[in-house]
């Protein structure tokens, strides 16, 4: 078992199903699947929380519901409130990638809730009151107002990534060794005198600049134009091969 | 200026207008807030789109709008591309966080594209094929299938993160130096019996307790217990305060 089976994603007094199914399909996205709702206060039908879930509604479709935050966390080890607020209450907040491995180490250990408040007006106190640890999620100072299903996804998404679940992709090809680069820039300082783009005299020049573009990719204008110059040339020693007599 | 600011996000062949508006929001959320669209698909009105937008009405008003993807990045230094599939051409895929910062740095020197394909179809190999960097966003096997908007979210969010812009709350009050521990613990034991608590002989025993209470918390059954009949006694000691002598 993971530790991500023991979180429970606990959204406070939601006023809208889609929120709820978009919340769904975030926590599917990153391997958690418990959800509870406390003191939902719904405006509109399921149709659209339904919808918005796509194919995470078995996660919707297992939802447990509470009368209020204190039933649903009432098991949980660990009840981690989000927050967008500052100020009372709130000085020990920490970022959700500051302490997320932290979190998933008691989460090891027990039920552990993340618990995120309602649309309009988040957490209030007495909930956060209730909270073991707070976290805020870093955004924007020009726009702070952060969707539900938002919030619950960039927060699960960072328990996700410290629960380690995830492999990086890496690349399969072998790395390239130095002789082979090596070979490289002579094969094409050989090539390049052939097809006339360069006179031995410049071989130096021009093979530097090549060696800049094996190394790191064409980044400059300069890197550019050399590599162009290229495709030039060799079209144009391949049409007039007959009359382009090798340079060496 | 930050490198956030030269960062374009490429929404190519989007279907829906509700998943342009809600990205405008997230987009808006992590300080990045030019928004192109290439060869829009778009199937529904934009009252949608402009209600998600929420108050990112001006990442969406200021959107530009492209024939195809190859001129929506033409400015472009670098261009990256997002993906969830695994295979051919795209085995130099990373993980968002393993190269935002690299790509931020290419930012300072010019317009970065990221690039996010159709609802349905993602990017087309062609597509693919323009782009100079693959990114892959880490998803839970059982559920890989990432709503357009999230996918915009979360790497706009790891470069937010990446640029440094935001710096994690930090707690304001002084940690508290080992000598006033000690004279808490010191204190403790002196009140502890007081009330009653504890005998002169059980010191050792538990103040060992409340000094690793202390130092992380209540995190076990125990700690709780401790901690719960410290209220018990002080309640009872200050109810019976006439015929409670003090043990000490």
């Amino acid at each position: 078992m993971s530790a991500l089976d023991n979180i429970r994603v606990v959204l406070v007094g939601t006023l809208y199903t889609g929120n709820v199914g978009s919340a769904c399909r975030a926590m599917a996205n990153m391997g958690i699947r418990k959800l509870r709702l406390a003191a939902p206060n719904l405006q509109n039908s399921w149709d659209e929380g339904e919808r918005l879930a796509v194919h995470a509604n078995d996660v919707l479709d297992s939802r447990e519901e509470f009368a209020s935050l204190e039933e649903a966390v009432a098991d949980c080890v660990a009840v981690v409130g989000t927050t967008a607020r500052e100020g009372l209450y709130r000085q020990h907040v920490k970022a959700p990638r500051d302490c997320a491995a932290d979190i998933l180490a008691l989460a090891e250990t027990g039920p552990v809730a993340l618990v995120f408040g309602r649309e309009d007006k988040g957490l209030l106190n007495e909930e956060i009151a209730q909270c073991t640890h707070l976290i805020r999620i870093p955004v924007d100072k020009g726009y702070t107002s952060i969707n539900l299903a938002q919030a619950v996804l960039i927060t699960c998404y960072e328990f996700f990534a410290a629960s380690g679940s995830y492999i990086p992709p890496h690349e399969k090809a072998p790395p390239a060794p130095q002789a082979q680069k090596m070979q490289l820039v002579k094969n094409w300082s050989k090539m390049l005198m052939e097809i006339g783009f360069m006179k031995p005299e410049q071989e130096d020049h021009f093979m530097q600049g090549f060696h800049r573009v094996f190394s790191r990719g064409v980044v400059t204008k300069d890197d550019a134009a050399l590599m162009l110059g290229v495709a030039r040339q060799a079209i144009w020693a391949k049409r007039n091969a007959a009359n382009a007599a090798p340079t060496a």
